[in-house]
């Protein structure tokens, strides 16, 4: 069977994956970049064309970024993640933040009360808009990736969710020494989260700490 | 001057510094020891007499433990670290949760709104109840130290109040990797304490985190 998995998502210190206040020039609420600052310099997300003409790091940060495509045949995304706001789309114009040839190169699953038809990328990325419960949309989410692994790509809230049903089976966290204060919380209703994944952490030299949950066998 | 210092201070990974549902069997409430078996195992903790006959470890964990004493000549303990109960005295019987010879062996204020006579221990203890404000209490601490260091023993609320005030000059958290889900919360309110502050972090081989907080030079 695929496996689920969550890659590169950081959370502060104080356990917000976004700050407040999410607009079409600030995804990440008050937080802005200092979430994702650590992996803008890595190899993978220098490729990615996320940040310059360098060929980026390849350190821990990196060895833990480098992980999140590999074997994945498709991603889930919160309408949160795919556009700024929520709610009827006004119109189709919205093609998502990542222009017209986004990273996924895979179909992508976007989870929205609101469906419309899928939208066909360059480079093989696909947005599929579902209405649908965390099961059903893994479901549909399989049938997409063939034998291939499941990324859960966000937001704070679609982990929350996919944790909560206890759909996941390894998950990359990204602890990032910044407190937020407000903003949504990705432990929020979690309790006793540890006793279903076997957890590992090691710090970065960038101030980061990695954080990796792998389910335990036989739970 | 003296420096105000926190050590060996836990909080789970959602940040809780307690459990829900504090007792006198069960000080940390619903998270029972699971917030302090990182410390349990080393030298200090050891010696304290809070677990056997081994003569204890001596790896990371011990080295961050083994700092809480040194050039400290005083702690600020809330009423919760000191009593299973809020309110009046109901008498004056209770004595702490420690017996007669307590591991502090220096003079301790014990925050409450309910003051009663200082009580003098075995070994240097003597527990001093005082109805104030961080602020001031602190300014009591420091006479009642000489030019020795203050440390603020907790509990949640008791370090949450002193950082909220900025009177803190050192600090280190151990995060430890359990979802209590409910509880008190140390890191509510205190949006932008890193700027306050130099982080580091390491793990340790028992699966702690290991968190300092370093008052940066100027601020």
């Amino acid at each position: 069977m695929s496996l689920v998995r969550v890659h590169n998502f950081s959370v502060s210190l104080d356990g917000f994956g976004v700050g407040e206040g999410q607009t079409f020039d600030s995804p990440f609420g008050h937080a802005g970049a200092r979430l994702i600052q650590w992996a803008l310099p890595t190899r993978t997300f220098e490729q990615m064309g996320m940040h310059g003409e360098q060929p980026g790091t390849v350190g821990i940060d990196e060895a833990f970024a480098g992980r999140w495509g590999s074997d994945i045949g498709v991603e889930i995304m919160g309408r949160n993640k795919f556009a700024p706001k929520n709610g009827p789309w006004p119109d189709e114009s919205w093609r998502g933040w990542w222009g017209e040839n986004p990273p996924f190169h895979t179909p992508v699953v976007v989870l929205t009360r609101h469906p419309r038809p899928p939208l066909e990328m360059q480079g093989g990325t696909t947005f599929h808009f579902v209405d649908a419960k965390p099961k059903d949309a893994l479901a549909q989410a399989r049938r997409l990736a063939g034998d291939r692994d499941v990324r859960i790509g966000g937001g704070t809230t679609t982990i929350r969710e996919f944790l909560a049903e206890d759909l996941i089976d390894e998950m990359h966290i990204v602890m990032v020494p910044i407190l937020l204060g407000r903003g949504e919380r990705l432990w929020e209703g979690l309790e006793g989260l540890e006793q279903r994944f076997r957890i590992e952490s090691v710090t970065s030299p960038s101030g980061v700490i990695h954080l990796t949950f792998e389910r335990r066998v036989g739970t």
